[in-house]
């Protein structure tokens, strides 16, 4: 009786992280976020796994001190392991959960942690039933790629949206739970569509805004190169992530191209008309937008600072 | 003989700030710039003093520190001063230039630090002949306003834009080179057309896309208030100067009309040329121009940095 109960009393939610600590963890994939959570997993796990693509990789990985042990043979890897992350860009998960996938032990759980979930949480639900998967995406990051860029708590603080599939059990969910507590992110569970419809808004569209201003600037400098001297904060800011990865933002556009055009779409549509409250000199109205704007994202601000 | 050539050895630029320590320096606007510009001021010039417009700021103001002494007789300070910095926004600026600036001493120096330059070098070509005038943009703040956010070494490393007219003497202008100095900033003299221009693009339009990101953002949110949960430091930093003081922006803004709509309509096309790409699929296209931009905007901070 006891082992039927146990799911239902969810004893991993009780204590920090009672099975973590038993699992051989493989992540796939060195870069930012894989490395990161391998330094953040090592020494509190069984064991942990990097799966880099070159075998160049293996000895800058092995000495960075993120990982237990580091190959090239993920077909092997995943087959030992109790838990799977794919820390790829998107369309490599997508690859990758149909190709690695099948290879798991049975009841080992499999997550993600690319920054769209429709795609991927569908290519989850084809999966042989006896692999437990979700979809996973950490609302952090930083424009620098690579294990170089990775560091320790990375996670800290962040916004760790999950997407359980109908089928995935509480057992797989709670071990993820407990895995985002021992992150000490917050855990937020998104319907997959939903999760992209949101992130388009406050993720995808800046990307798409932020290289459209550089592309601008880009124009203005080729008749008047002091534009780069003068650029500063304001600058610096609104255009940062504009210098992500180019391979994995085109993953993140195309997996999710229609929330992002009807993102951008709504978007030039507020611009242009700012732009022609401003053409028009009509003030007061764009008073009024602006000081709604301002409110609100001084609002926003603070409420972020006191959580 | 040697008065007649005193200006010619330019002295001022031998040593650090030799005229500056004996000026009696006044202030007009006790906000973020005209603040923390009196905190870096205050001992090191014969005098600082800050002109307010309400009499219920007199207090703070004196406590803060960042004034020798505090009135709200503009008229009566400006008498007195031999250096009258505009720290008030630009429309503000420019009644305060025909209001205060033929009060002036013979030989005084009034300078601005407004964000636009060109209405306002125009306003002090017509000043009477004695005042020694010019335009100048520290190219530095922050999204806070007001006397609380002021703090000492805000102009630090900044670029400070200087429009000189064409009568302003040698002698004015090496004062303000001195004054810029001490703050530990970069000059730049530019022609105020050009910097409208330049600011247009790194700044002006910076500050019509964040806004419009946070309006897009408002309408999602109506649907679904989660998206300011999932909002993380792409959108905190995309956004950040719509949280700009909204009058200060609506003086730039229609006081750089038409530079500004100039970069807002180049700005939309681009972003349609890029949207353009993502809905048919040219995938080839929207790589290589991400990539070009990425590597752009990477090569823009590397530089800065080691600046």
């Amino acid at each position: 009786m006891l082992n039927v109960r146990q799911p239902f009393v969810n004893p991993e939610l009780s204590s920090p992280s009672p099975v973590l600590t038993d699992m051989h963890v493989v992540i796939i994939g060195m870069g930012l976020m894989g490395a990161s959570l391998g330094y953040d997993l090592r020494g509190h796990v069984r064991r942990v796994t990097g799966v880099v693509r070159r075998a160049e990789a293996i000895p800058t990985t092995r000495t960075s001190g993120c990982v237990d042990d580091v190959t090239t043979d993920a077909h092997a890897a995943v087959a030992e392991a109790d838990l799977v992350v794919l820390a790829t860009p998107v369309r490599t998960i997508l690859r990758q959960i149909a190709e690695l996938g099948p290879r798991m032990k049975p009841g080992a759980v499999l997550i993600d942690m690319g920054s769209t979930k429709t795609a991927i949480c569908r290519a989850m639900a084809d999966l042989p039933p006896y692999v437990q998967a979700l979809g996973g995406h950490p609302m952090c990051g930083k424009e620098a790629a690579g294990l170089a860029a990775a560091e320790p708590g990375l996670y800290r603080g962040c916004t760790f949206v999950l997407c359980p599939l109908p089928r995935t059990s509480p057992q797989a969910q709670n071990l993820i739970l407990s895995l985002i507590h021992h992150l000490q992110a917050h855990p937020l569970v998104l319907d997959p569509e939903q999760h992209d419809r949101l992130v388009a808004a406050i993720s995808h569209l800046p990307y798409l805004t932020a290289t459209s201003l550089v592309a601008h600037v880009m124009a203005v400098a080729e008749a008047d190169p002091r534009v780069w001297e003068v650029a500063a904060s304001g600058f610096r800011d609104t255009s940062r992530v504009a210098a992500s990865d180019v391979r994995m933002m085109l993953d993140i556009l195309f997996t999710n191209r229609d929330a992002v055009l009807n993102a951008v779409d709504d978007y030039l549509a507020r611009l242009a008309a700012l732009r022609q409250a401003l053409a028009t000199g009509d003030e007061h109205l764009l008073k009024q937008q602006l000081a709604s704007i301002a409110h609100t994202r001084r609002n926003w601000q603070k409420n972020r600072q006191t959580h």
